[in-house]
C-alpha cells in the first residue's frame, strides 16, 4: 500500500493583507505549513489559521522564513548558521504556542522560501535548522526537499524527516528543482503533474529535464494554495492519487 | 519571615544594538524579564540572554511588548483585546522555545511598557493578556502593577500572580505611578527608595505624593538594569532588604 | 461654476501583497494619495504607482502614515508632535524622490488613517504635520478633514489647503465622521452619497445624523479605490457631479 | 597641492538605541554619511543628525542600506537591480527632505554595508544604484570603493564620483578589501594606517597583502566614528595628513 502526504502553505497574509480563499484548500491537503511572522503571517493571522486547520483536522506545521517581509522570504540572505538556528527556534516557538493554546499538537516544520532552498544545499545551514527543530521539540517531523542536505541533517540530528516532492515543478538531474528563472520550470498540464507525482511515490523516480531518471523518496507533496487554478489542481492531484491506489494521509 | 523578588528587564538589545553591561545586574536580581522581539530583542539576543540567565540561576520570564520597535514599546497603541491576546501568546511562545531548548523552565510573564500600563487600567485588555498567559502555559506567574486590573485579571483567569512595586518611582493616591512627565516621578535618593520598598514589603503600604498611605502587596520589585547608576542601586536595594530581614528570592 | 477634486488612496500593497485593480480607479479620480512605506507601500510599489499616476495624468500626493504596517496605520499611537513632524518629512521626501525622478511634480499631502484622524482633532499634532509639509515643500497642498484642526494648522503654517469631504460616510453635528463602530457610519445608497456630495459642494452644508446642517467647504472628495463596488461607485459619483454642473478637477 | 575628504558614518542609532558620542567625530571629518532608516536610522534620528552636521559645517550624504535592520545592512541579500534602484531612490529622498527642510544641501550618496560591497563587484547592481542617484538628483556625488564597478557605473551614469579608500583596512591585489573574516584585514597601528592613506593620496598606490602595489585614486577616506579608539584615530589621521601637506576638505 502506498501513502503520501499533501501539504500546502497557509496563513500567508499580514495585517490588513489577506490571502484569498485560504480555507478551501484545506479540503484537499493533509498537512499545512503556517507562516510564523517573519516572511509573512502575524500573530492574529497565525491564531486564526491554526484554528481553521484544527477545525478541518489537517496536520499543522511551522513554516519559518527569513526576516524579509518585503521580499516574502524569497531572497537569499547571507545569514550565519547560528542566526538560522535562532530564527527557527523563535518561529517554531511562536507557532507552537498558538497550536497548544488551541488544544492541538504540532506535527512538523518546513522552512520557507530562500531558507528552504539554502538549507537544501548548504550543509552547515541545514544542520543549524535541523538542530533548532530538534532542540525545540524532538517529536517534530522535518520537511525538506527530497534527497537534500536538509533531509540528511534532519536524520543526523535525530529527527523524523519527510522528503518533499513537487507536483508542478520540473527537476534537474541532480535532484534540484529547475529554477523559476528557466522557461521549463513549471509543469502546466495537470495530468502530467499528477503522473509525475504518482511515479515518484510508486517508483521512487522522476524524469529530469536532462532525460534521465533521478531516484528520490516522495513522502509529502507540495501543493500551492494560491492562484486561480489552485483548488482545481489540488482536487485533481488528490483524485488521481487515490485512483492510483495511493492513500493520502498526514504523518499524525 | 518576609520575602520578595527583585526583577529587571534584560535582553533589550536588537541586532547590532547591544545594551551595555547587562550581565552584571544578574548578580543582584532574582528574576529577569526578557524582551521577545516586538519592542526590543531579536532571536539571537533572546537565546544569548536566556543562556546567561540560566548560567546565573536567575528565574526567567517573558517580557512581551507592543509591535513598536522604533518607540521601544512605550507608546500606547489602540489595539483590540484580541490583538493583545495574540501578540502575548506569540511572544511567550517564542521565548519559551529558547528557554526549553536550553533546558530551562519559564517562571513568569511581565508585559512591557505601554502594554503593561494599558493592561493595568483597562479591564478588557487585562483579561486578554491574562488569558493569553493562561492558555499558553497555566503554570506561568503573571507580573503586574500591584493592585492593578492586570493582577485582578490574572487571578480571574486562574493564574498565580505577583504584585509588582517600584523602588525608585513615586505613587499617586490611586496606586498608580506618578507619570514620568511630572517632576516628582522619580525617587533620586537610594535610601529613600530602599525605605519605600521595605515599608511596602513589611507594612503593605506606600506613602503617596498626596501624603496619604496606599495599601498594596509587594511581591516583586522592579529594578532598572540600565543607566550608569543601575548596579549601585541594585546592590544597595539588595543589601538594605537583607538588613531589614527580608529574604530576596524568586518564585521558582 | 462649481469645481471639486476626487481623490483616492493608491499604492497600498506591500512586497508580495498587491491590491487588486488599483489602476482602474485612476479613470475616475483626479488626485491620488500614495502610501509611503510606513502603513503600506514599499519602494518598488511606490515607483510603480507613481509611474501609473503620471501615465494617467492624475495628480499625485503623499499619503504618510504611522509606523504600523501590521495595523495598516489605523491604530492610534500616542506619538509626540515632534515624532509626527519627523515621520511626515521622511515620507514626503521618499515619495517626492520617486515623483521627481519620474519627471513629475507632487501636488499634495494627505495624512493616512489614524494620523489623519488624530491630526483632525489634536491642535499640536496638526501643527506638527502642517509644519512638516511646509518645511519640506511649501508648494504642497495639505488635504485634511473639512473644518478640522489640520486645515486650520495648514493655513496657519502658510500652506494652501484642501478641505476633504466623504461621499459614503455620515457626519456628526460637530463635523466629525460617524465612527465606523456605529451602525449608521456608512451611506450604502449611491444616490444618497452623490446627493450628499453635491449638496456639500454647492451649498456648503451636510445633513448630520442629528438632523441638523453642518457648514463645511468641500474641495476634495474621498473615494475608496478598493472593494468590489469601488469602480461603480466612483463612476456614479463622477457622472452625478458632472450632471449637477460640477467640474471634477485636481488643483494642479 | 593634494587634497582629500575624510568621511564617516553617522546617525546609526534607531529609536531608543543611540550610538555614543557621535557628535565628537564631527570635529575631525569633512563629510558624513547619514543612515536612512533601512539598516539603521529613524526619522527623528535622521533629523537630529542632519541638524548636528549642519551646525558643524560638515558635508552631508545619504547612506542608503538594505532593508535589514536586524542585520544592520551587513548581510548580502539577493535583490534585483530594480529593487536596489528603488530602495536607493527612496532613502535619498527621505534624507534629502530633512536636509532641505533644515536649509542645507546634500552633497553625496554612499551605499552602506552589503549594498556597498555588492555594488562594488556587480555591474548591474552598480548601474542600478548609480541611476537611482542620478535620477533623484544629478548633482549628488557618488562615493564608492576606489576602482570598483560602482565608480565606473557612476561615471557612466553621468555622476561626479569620489573614489573611497580605507585607512585601517588592508587590500588584496585586485583592489578589494581583505575580508573581515581574515586575520590581517585590519591595520592596528595608527602610524601604518596614516602612512597607507598618505601614499594612496600622493602616489595613487597601495601595497597589497600579496606584496604588490595596486594603483588607485584616493578622493575620500573612510573613518569609523564608533569604538573607543575612533576619536584618537580620527585626530591622528587628520593631523598626519596635514603634516604631509594634504589638505582635508569635502567636495562642497
Amino acid at each position: 500500500m502506498y501513502t503520501v502526504d499533501l501539504n500546502c502553505d497557509l496563513g500567508e497574509g499580514f495585517g490588513n493583507y489577506r490571502m484569498a480563499n485560504e480555507a478551501e484548500i484545506l479540503s484537499f491537503v493533509t498537512s499545512v505549513n503556517i507562516a510564523c511572522g517573519f516572511h509573512a503571517g502575524d500573530p492574529s493571522t497565525m491564531r486564526e489559521t491554526v484554528q481553521l486547520a484544527l477545525e478541518k483536522g489537517v496536520s499543522i506545521g511551522a513554516h519559518p522564513g527569513l526576516q524579509d517581509l518585503v521580499g516574502f522570504g524569497r531572497r537569499n540572505i547571507s545569514l550565519k548558521p547560528q542566526e538560522a538556528y535562532d530564527i527557527v527556534v523563535y518561529q517554531i516557538g511562536a507557532l507552537q504556542a498558538f497550536v497548544q493554546s488551541e488544544g492541538g499538537v504540532m506535527q512538523h516544520v518546513k522552512p520557507h522560501g530562500a531558507l528552504y532552498n539554502m538549507a537544501a544545499k548548504d550543509e552547515r545551514l541545514a544542520m543549524a535548522v535541523a538542530e533548532a527543530v530538534y532542540k525545540t521539540n524532538p517529536e517534530l517531523i522535518l520537511f525538506g526537499l527530497a534527497g537534500s542536505e536538509l533531509i540528511r541533517a534532519g536524520k543526523t540530528a535525530g529527527l523524523r524527516t519527510a522528503e518533499e516532492v513537487f507536483a508542478d515543478r520540473t527537476y534537474q538531474n541532480d535532484g534540484s528543482l529547475t529554477s523559476r528563472l528557466q522557461q521549463d520550470a513549471l509543469i502546466s498540464s495537470d495530468d502530467e503533474a499528477a503522473s509525475q507525482v504518482i511515479r515518484m511515490v510508486k517508483e521512487g523516480k522522476v524524469m529530469t529535464r536532462q532525460g534521465t531518471d533521478f531516484a528520490l523518496r516522495a513522502e509529502t507533496v507540495c501543493i500551492h494554495g494560491d492562484g486561480p487554478h489552485a483548488l482545481d489542481f489540488a482536487r485533481h492531484i488528490q483524485r488521481e492519487l487515490q485512483q492510483a491506489g495511493i492513500e493520502v494521509n498526514s504523518f499524525s
